[in-house]
């Protein structure tokens, strides 16, 4: 190993756990109106990016999160055909909802327009379908775009945010729930990321708690591995007005196109919580 | 938090990444003939056993790594009633072992006395079936154990060790699994933990061409969340003389024991690997 790498840690208060990387460089700095967001080149995990010093992905893991925010959703609607995704900037998971040919527009709402100039320059493999004729990149707040969204308009609604505190603190209360509520048709799906289902269990519970307020009834958390994040292990939490989420599995099976984590099985799998977290989730 | 917390990082150059803990302090520490083992106490994971300054286990997330060295397994076997576990001094895959009615003895022989020492004394609640009738417990080399063991003597062996490097490092090569094999009934499924599958897929495919080599013929490696890890993910690769690894699914739902991760969904989805590491594993 060359003698010029360092060791990187970020230090999680709420899980009293930390995780780390062998960098070789800083590669890039800005400072948005929003947040300060820095690119280091790894050893090991191609390049990192992070947001007001927290590790928001690396080239090695990101597929893990950027697939399981979008490919159960879009495989438990019926057809969707209109996406919306707040926050998401770096790309990615527009990438993979535009995997599916059924869906005829995705519009991307972010309110940092650097996050997604970083992206296109330091990730731009996530940034491949940024061109795609259904997509619409928006550099606005999410939390407005929503309440003015048009009533029963949306199909999926995907909050590909940063953590509750910040900018993206307005993504998880009732309020911003009630205006998704609103956005999407009876039919339609909210997903969120909801953090780590070993450690912060508690947040995920609130997440659902305000979600019941504004009217959905019916909540699914699937964890899947993600190892740039606290733990290592993530999840996603997904909303429905009403009904199940039991997936069109033969679609998931045949979907023609690649995925790199995602499987029915998978899929199939992450609905049924571990004991553990059944528990805690109904405790 | 109180102040005298501090932050304990490891580094692993394999993976170029670091997982740290907020420590609050050190329990215990005791050099053994063989290894280094000490204990800290932890603001959120409870408590910590390091050997060599490595992460062995934590109170908070040892449940995933034990049940999934042991249940698969168990549940694979039509009929598993002799049981041995090289390594697993901290008793934790053995209690699991004990679980199922239908085992009749399991031995356990870890080269250090001083890990079960210390796992009774700081991880109680995995010790708690050292008691049973039908374990063994043996401080002893575990080459020399399965080199002595009866011809078709065994129907499960579990490798629970530390990574091949210092004393665990003669339970990763062809040599060793000759013996396993040997002692191993034509049913019979060796079980060794197989580290990161995001990150170290090349050491996975090692093991299972050493595994090769010794005669072993079908392979399946099982990736699940392990938070004290390296990547937080991490994997058990099992190995049979023939045939395939197809579960006992009914017995595995009604298993009439408790668990906190495994159940008949997440063994049937750790069986079909994430397409990106089937590919690695075939490459």
């Amino acid at each position: 190993m060359n003698d010029n790498t360092t060791w990187h840690y970020e230090n999680f208060d709420p899980t009293g756990s930390a995780i780390g990387y062998r960098i070789t460089r800083k590669l890039d700095e800005v400072q948005s109106p929003f947040q300060k967001i820095e690119i280091y080149e790894s050893t090991d995990w191609g390049n990192l990016m992070l947001i007001d010093g927290a590790m928001m992905l690396t080239t090695k893991d990101n597929f893990l999160y950027h697939e399981m925010m979008s490919h159960p959703a879009l495989f438990t609607h019926a057809a969707p055909k209109r996406v919306v995704i707040i926050g998401g900037g770096d790309c990615g998971t527009l990438r993979e909802v535009l995997r599916h040919p059924g869906v005829e527009s995705a519009t991307q709402c972010d309110i940092d327009e650097q996050v997604t100039r970083m992206a296109e320059k330091w990730f731009p493999e996530l940034c491949e379908s940024n061109g795609d004729a259904r997509a619409e990149l928006l550099f606005d707040d999410g939390v407005a775009y929503m309440a003015n969204c048009p009533a029963g308009s949306v199909d999926v609604v995907i909050v590909d945010s940063t953590d509750p505190v910040g900018p993206a603190e307005g993504l998880f209360n009732k309020a911003f729930y009630e205006s998704c509520f609103r956005a999407l048709k009876d039919d339609g799906i909210l997903v969120q990321q909801s953090e780590s289902p070993l450690m912060l269990v508690e947040l995920i519970r609130e997440m659902r708690g305000e979600m019941g307020k504004a009217g959905f009834n019916a909540f699914a958390t699937l964890p899947f591995p993600q190892p740039c994040y606290p733990t290592g292990w993530w999840s996603c939490t997904l909303a429905r007005k009403s009904g199940g989420f039991a997936f069109r599995e033969d679609a998931a099976r045949e979907r023609g196109f690649a995925t790199r984590y995602y499987t029915a099985e998978a899929h199939a799998a992450a609905l049924v919580p571990p004991p553990f977290l059944a528990e805690a989730l109904a405790g």
